[in-house]
Parts: C-alpha cells; structure tokens; sequence
C-alpha cells in the first residue's frame, strides 16, 4: 500500500478542493426548497466516483431522493466491501449563529486542529467521511493496490430517517451483496484515544399538536377561565419526565437490556473527563437519568427530547393572546431490544391517556430506526482495530454511541450484513449546530485508515 | 338631540366609508416595519375630527407614536367630557387565519349580525369604537346640539401598554383638564343584555428565556446527559400553577381584594349560557381555577398565560437537535390593589429560584398596567346607564370586565378623572384574533347611545 499512501499526501490539497466543491452544494434532504441542490450533490458524487475509477456508477431514483450506487469489481473470488454513506446534510438553522457561511467551506486554525478545520455544513457529517472513501478507493485503484472488491451505497435521505432505502435494499440485495457495510459516519473519542462505534441507539420521532379553542383568544378576555394550548403543553412535556429523570411513559423501558457490568466497568474506564465536557458545553451541571453516568446517559440509555416548540405570538414585542394551538417536536433515542414502532405506539397513547378533555392531542410520527449492537470479535471489527492502530499507534477502544444511523439494523435484516462504524469525527465537530467542522487531520488520517482496513481485511478474511 | 339623530342615520353609509379607509391602514403599533402606517393612522384620526368641526386638532409628538389631540369648547363653565381611544392595532398574525383581508374591510352577514358585520383588523378594537366618538360628535355639532364642552384624546400606543401616554399625561394636565374620561374600547354582555364596564384588569407581561448549552447539539449525541432548555422551560411553565390552577408565585395572591358576596351574586345572576360559551369557541371543557365561576376566572381573578413559546427546529420535518435557548412570552392580568411593579417582580424572583443549576433563566420586562374599578354612585355612570337605557329599552347591568386598558388607572391618578367604560362590542367579536369583526348594528347604536350620553350628562352635572 506504499504508492497508494505517498499519493495520497501527494494529492491531499486537491482532495480538500474537490470536497470543497461538494460542501457547497446546500444539499438539505428535509426542506423541499432545495430539492434540486440534492440531486446536484447526488450528480456530483456518482462524477467523484467515476474519477475514482469504479468499473461502473449511477443515479437509482427512489421515491424520494436518489442512491448513488458503484462499483469495482476485481475479482468475485475475492470479499467485497460495501461502503455506505450520505450526500444530504441537516438544515444549516440557525443561520445566523454560523461565524461563516454554512455552504462556503473555509479552513480556520482551532485548538483542537492546529492544522486547521474545515467549516461548513456537511463538513463531517457526512460528506466529509464519506468523501474519504472516495478518495481512498481513488488511491488504491490508481496504484493498482485495491486488495478487494468494493461497492458504493451513497443515499440522499440519511438526515430523514432514510425512507425510501428499505425499498431500495430490498430491490437490490444481489447487486448490493457484499461480506460486510463499511461507514464512516460516526466520532472518536478524541484525536489522543481512537474508538470504535459498536453500537446505535434507535429513534422515535413524533409531532404533536395541542388545539383548544378553535381560534386565538384575547387573554385578557378569556385569560383564566380558557385553558391554554400552551400551558397545557408545557405541563405534558413536564410530565414526560419524573423527579429522577426517568421517562414516565407506561411500558417505555420493559424492553430495554440492561449492560452487563463488565461492558459498564468498561465504559467507566474509558478516557473521560466531566469539568472539559461541562467546560465545552458552557453549563454549570449536567443533567439525566438518575444512577447513570453522563457517557451512559448519552449511550446506552434511552432519551425523550423536545426538538422543537411552537405557539402563539413569537415575534418581536407583546401580543396578549390564548393561541388556538401550540405544537412540539419530539425524539426519543431507543436502546438494544426497544422497537420504534412499539415506542411511537406507546407515546401516541399515552399522550391521548393524559390529554385533558379541555384540548385535543393529536400525535403525528415523523420517522424511526432500530437500535444496533456489533460484536467485537468478528474479523471485520479486528480488521477496523488493526487499521486504526497503524495510523494512531493505539489500539482503539469499543464503545457504543448515543446518535442514530436508524438504517445499520436494516442493513443485518435485509441484506445479512453487519456494519463496522469506522468514524473519524469529533465532540468537538458540531454536527447538527451551527458551525459544524472535520478536522483536516482528521480528514486525512480517516483516508490512510480506510486504506489499512483494505488491507488488514483482505489479509483476515479468508 | 333630533336634528342629530336624524343626521346619524342618514349618513350612516358615508360613516362606514370613513371607517373602512381608517381601517385600511395597517398601523401595527408594536411591530417597527409599520411605523409609517401608525403615522398615517394619526393623521387620519386628525383629518376625521377636523371634518366634525373642532376648534383645533393636533398630532403631539411623543417618544413613541404620537397622539391625536382635539378639543371643542362651546362654553367654559359648561362641564367638559375627555374622550379618550387609540388608533393602533394588534398584529393580524396569523394571517394565514384570516378569510380575508385583514387591512381590507368587508361586511359579511352573520348569524349574531343579521345586518352584517365589518371584518377587519380594528374594526372594533378600536378604530370601529373610537370612530363612533368621531362621527357622534360631528352630528351633534353639525346640527348645533353640542351641550356641552369635548376634548379627545386618540393615542397610538394602547396594544404596547401605552409607553409615551404618562409623559404626556404628565406634560399635558391643563390642556386634558375636563369632567370625566369617556372611553368606547370594552363589550356588552349581549345586544338582548347591554352592559358597562365598571372594572379592568391589570396587566405585566414579561419574555423569559432559558438557554443550557453554549450552542444547539446533536440530541443523538447528548440527548439524556444535558438539559434540554425546552423542556426544562415546560417545567417552569407547567410549575406555575398548582393542581387547582392557583399561580404558585410567592405571594402573588397577597394584595388581591376579594370581591364582596353581593357583587359575586350579581355576577352569578348575570345572563351567561356556559353550554352556549364552549360551543361558541369549540372547547369540550372549561379550565381554571378552582372555586370560582368562569365569569369570575375572566374577570375578578388574577392570571397567568403563556401568549407565545419557541426553541429549537420549527419548520416542517425532523430536526434532531438540543437547542441552545428556549423562549416564552408570560403575561398575568391582575386584579384590583395588586400592583404590576409588585408581580413583575415577584415573577422574575421566582423564576430565578426555581431555575435548576444546569440552564439559566432570563426574565425581560414588556410593559404592564395597573387594575381599575369604576363606582357605578356616580353622575357619569348615571348618565352612561340611562344612554343606554334610551338607546336598547333596557336597564344596562355593571360588569367587571377581565381585559385591560392600563391607561385607565393612570387617568386617574395624574387626571384626578374617572373614566365611564361605555363600549359596544361582544365578545364574538374576535378582538386580537383572526377575523375580528365589528358589527353594524353595534356600530350605529354606539353613534346614538354616545349623543345621549352627552345630552343625559349635561342634564345631570350641575
């Protein structure tokens, strides 16, 4: 792999370049406005995939936004890797807590990158890891070091909950047929302590409108003896919650596995350090569910957040009103063994159960995913461990992640493979917030590591 | 009076005109891109009242919207009735509501207006109510039947809380020196059941803003070990009130008048059908609080309502993120002897002390208004009471109204006047909300009911 790793730091300014092209792209799969910049992103990953070299790369249309499918077979005796990542990005809102333009990548110089990150939209989630291996499978294929074969799976609807991939998976399981799903969407622990993500929590995400009258009210008029969509609303979500922040919804935790204590002693072990996390946040105290730690409580426990809230006057100055509604945005993160569907069964509900009869509560599911757990003691995790090690110089630590790639577990269902979640982001990165940013060394290690998978891996699998 | 009310009917189609032009101008007082409307506004007021044959009409500047000053003086020792109005509206929002136009008035028949009502922003509040001060006093001067002295006094300010009004209150008392206040800006019980408003509310209205984490994060990532400000907001919120729906704020009960048994028996025995009062604003139930009637919870009973809240991702689709802030507009009507500084206050101490360690709590003043009751032993009520009578063929009954006009209070104070509270509108009338209307009949009876008003009082006052 020695050609294959000097062309890359020969090519890396270019690679920067040709992601920067990509990051410009506003590709935002939830907002209809910019439907037509998704399929450019699309359009623009199948051209970087052809330059790569693949034998062949297109376009599938779904029923939602496009899968950009490749391939580059050397040799069907040989294991095939199918890499899996996503072209579509979150809304950049709040624009304006960005320092710079979300879609006009820069580099700047932070503490933690002395070398520099880029900051855009996309920049690590995911564009930036997926364009990784991009460029990795560029590398290998133009020094002729490409060990096996590898197929591309690059969706537009990752940041949506993924709807029309179960289709498209179940359309395709003979092209899409490979030994195991590589993705490189998640974090590390920090740039000192490589990790692995083994596991996914799952998610419900639901939308609920509380009505009561049946238009705005003047609150002087009819304040005090109208019950108030607000209030009442906020007295719902309160109650989501008891005193020791456990979830009060009926049946919510029945199906949740309890870590055995080895894997908890494990967690606790890991580099960890609570007054830098609080620091970095700017809070005072943490917060969660009573007799967890704050790794656990951001892992391997389940969580109900509001996302979004909404009623009433919100402009600027006084507006004396009773609103006719008021509306919330709820997810709730799910653990090994919860099911979305059970769950968003449960909050519909209980959400009903508790509604009193001065409103109405109408619940309105956005979209899910099934938790996933992978074993550390396949040749496919030993493989991603070997690789990191020869780019870190330390053996990664196993842990389990608290976000969601809600289509891991389909991948087992449908297609019977298990995934490796070789991640390069950091804490640190800002996905989903304003200023989101991938650390150039990380952009560059991430590569060097996907070439030694490559490697360790066609070694292993026999 | 004859000559006049003759005058009245046969231009009562010419009097809508005026109005409708009036009600064209979008003159949203608390929203600055409708700055140039609120001035319009004024100068139309001003135009309006030069046409009914005042002495002189003015625009005073203040340092917010200005007001229209008039006055009429036909004799010095006669006794001299301030007519006090205001020519700015509430926002129209949510205009997505309306079914028409909000700043384009139409006149639809309705089911309570057989003769039809006007829709429109400020139909009735309070450009439709003040006009009809306009156009009475034109018809009694006109027709030489002006018995006695009128001053009018038209501010821009009302749906702010009045700002500027003090200062100028203040800087004006010999040019505002009169007998009595006559303000049209409150409801009837019913057309079948007139009524007068003897009592305001009182009024502070505070925003609040939570804000936990320095930036929104990924709810994947930290979801379940940070605090999420929306809902630690819905806790605040939802705390506010007890299961009884008593405000928990210390002390916030302290200074409030219990309102004698004879007066909580006349209300009872005011007409009010409760069936007819939730099928009208499409409510199965009632709320608030315990022990009281509604129309004691919407009167003579202090309160709190969240007018507007919102955090976090609010557009269509699934955003999964913790966001930084949470926001809520909070305003609590008060009752005779408490006092807006006193609760204003007490709110921002309370919610202070209860805000947990992990967020912090931001409590902003908007504006406020002191409560107001009105003796019904009085001359001017006397004569109120018998317009009325002349006007609807029956005895008007006193009632404590629950909304707020906080200038009310402050007329007394630095005027040494009362103010006779002798409005026309119902509470179909949609004030504040989508498709406020004001109906014809209402706006014609007011015309008549405002020059008996004069002619009875200056019997009356020797």
């Amino acid at each position: 792999m020695n050609n294959t790793l000097s062309y890359i730091s020969q090519n890396k300014d270019r690679f920067l370049n040709e992601l920067f092209d990509l990051l410009r792209i506003p590709s935002v799969s939830t907002d209809e406005n910019y439907k037509n910049d998704v399929i450019s992103a699309a359009k623009a990953v199948k051209n970087s995939l052809e330059k790569a070299g693949v034998d062949k790369a297109e376009i599938c249309e779904t029923k939602g936004h496009p899968v950009v499918y490749a391939e580059k077979i050397i040799d069907p005796a040989k294991p095939t890797v199918v890499v899996y990542g996503h072209y579509d990005v979150q809304p950049a809102d709040p624009v304006e807590l960005w320092d710079t333009d979300p879609f006009e990548p820069v580099i700047k110089k932070t503490e933690t990158h002395p070398e520099g990150a880029i900051y855009a939209r996309g920049a690590c989630d995911d564009k930036g890891q997926m364009f990784m291996h991009v460029k990795a499978l560029e590398a290998m294929i133009q020094n002729d070091e490409l060990p096996c074969n590898v197929k591309f799976m690059i969706e537009g609807e990752e940041e949506v909950g993924s709807p029309s991939l179960p289709e498209f998976l179940n359309a395709n399981k003979e092209k899409l047929s490979g030994d195991v799903i590589l993705i490189s969407d998640t974090s590390m622990l920090s740039k000192e302590n490589p990790s692995i993500t083994t596991g996914l929590r799952g998610m419900s995400y639901v939308e609920v409108k509380v009505t009561g009258p049946n238009r705005d009210l003047h609150s002087g008029l009819y304040g005090g003896a109208v019950a108030n969509p607000i209030n009442i609303l906020s007295r719902i979500i309160a109650d989501l919650h008891d005193e020791n922040n456990h979830i009060t919804i009926p049946g919510f935790y029945n199906d949740v596995q309890d870590l055995p204590k080895e894997e908890r002693d494990a967690m606790a072990a890991a580099p960890f350090d609570l007054e830098e996390y609080k620091k970095e946040l700017g809070i005072k105290e943490v917060w969660g569910e009573k007799g967890y730690s704050t790794l656990e409580r951001q892992s391997i426990r389940p969580t109900l957040d509001i996302n979004g809230i909404w009623g009433g006057y919100t402009k600027p100055g006084a507006k004396t009103i009773i609103p006719s509604e008021a509306h919330a945005k709820i997810s709730m993160r799910l653990v090994p063994n919860q099911s979305p569907e059970k769950i968003t069964k449960l909050i519909g509900e209980h959400l009903n159960n508790i509604a009193p009869d001065y409103v109405t509560v109408d619940v309105n599911y956005l979209h899910g995913g099934t938790p996933y757990v992978s074993p550390i003691d396949m040749v496919e995790y030993e493989a991603a461990s070997k690789a990191m090690e020869q780019t870190f110089n330390k053996t990664p630590i196993p842990l389990r992640s608290g976000g969601s790639i809600p289509i891991v577990a389909l991948f087992e269902e449908t297609l019977k493979m298990k995934s490796i979640l070789l991640g390069f982001g950091l804490n640190s990165d800002a996905i989903h917030s304003p200023n989101e940013n991938y650390g150039v060394w990380n952009f560059n290690r991430g590569i060097e590591t996907i070439v030694h998978f490559y490697d360790q891996y066609s070694k292993l699998k026999k």
